[in-house]
């Protein structure tokens, strides 16, 4: 008989799942409002904001293999937002001379502006969004998360 | 002219985004994890066991609007969800007989009866993905996130 059958407090078992929908609870909220910001100011998405952080990231180009790996939001399509930027010359593709096959993905010098603007939005929405908690509750925040993540098997 | 025009370091607008990126990135690792184990062990999906979680808290049945308020995770269609738990037997609409306007739903017994397995089987998943950080920082890093959370926007 195990302890679930003999009805035994479990504190530990039942702190994981309010830990995990509390930190579901916080992304859930800043996402938010995050998303409606994006959309009001830039009429665009969190999806397209992430892809074009992550063109921002490799000016030589990027496989789109390795880009939807590194997109932190889901929920968008990696090849229609890719086509998209490109349609809208925020992206383009660049194929190698030597193999027409491998193909990678390259942020332009108008979706570069494009990006900075968004950025530099993204990163004073959340310095507002964050500004109840005092600064060394967040670091100590952000070193806890740390060793969260460190434990954390890697998709 | 402001601090960025001077290209003042700032270490606190930084953190913040460093802060944002690293929750996502533990929220996105276990929702990845669950959202698998969800679909291999009750070929079942997030949004589905969250709505279950919702009408399990109302044996009495929940409307629409305050359902759709409640659910943590996104990217459900709350009325498609429920008209696919409905017509498996898991869900029911309940009309209230002084306003056919009006209506809720409500979990059934063999809703409720799944439920359960899906829940204890989510606790294991997250004693297990979370087995690696010390109780004591678990509590502290639950404590930190109640704190966050307090000063956010309520969406």
């Amino acid at each position: 008989m195990d302890a679930n059958a003999l009805n035994i407090p479990q504190p530990d078992g039942a702190m994981d799942v309010k830990l995990w929908l509390r930190l579901l609870s916080c992304v859930n909220l800043i996402e938010t409002e995050l998303r409606q910001r994006m959309r009001e100011q830039f009429a665009s998405t969190l999806p397209r904001f992430d892809m074009l952080a992550q063109l921002d990231r490799f000016p030589d180009g990027i496989k789109m293999g390795e880009l939807s790996r590194l997109m932190l939001v889901t929920g968008g399509n990696v090849t229609g937002l890719a086509d998209s930027l490109e349609k809208e010359g925020m992206a383009a593709r660049v194929y190698d001379p030597s193999d027409r096959r491998s193909c990678r993905v390259k942020i332009t010098a108008s979706g570069k502006k494009q990006f900075d603007q968004m950025a530099t939005a993204h990163q004073r929405w959340l310095n507002e969004l964050m500004s109840g908690l005092p600064e060394a509750e967040k670091a100590h925040l952000y070193t806890l998360l740390g060793a969260f993540k460190q434990q954390l098997p890697t998709a």
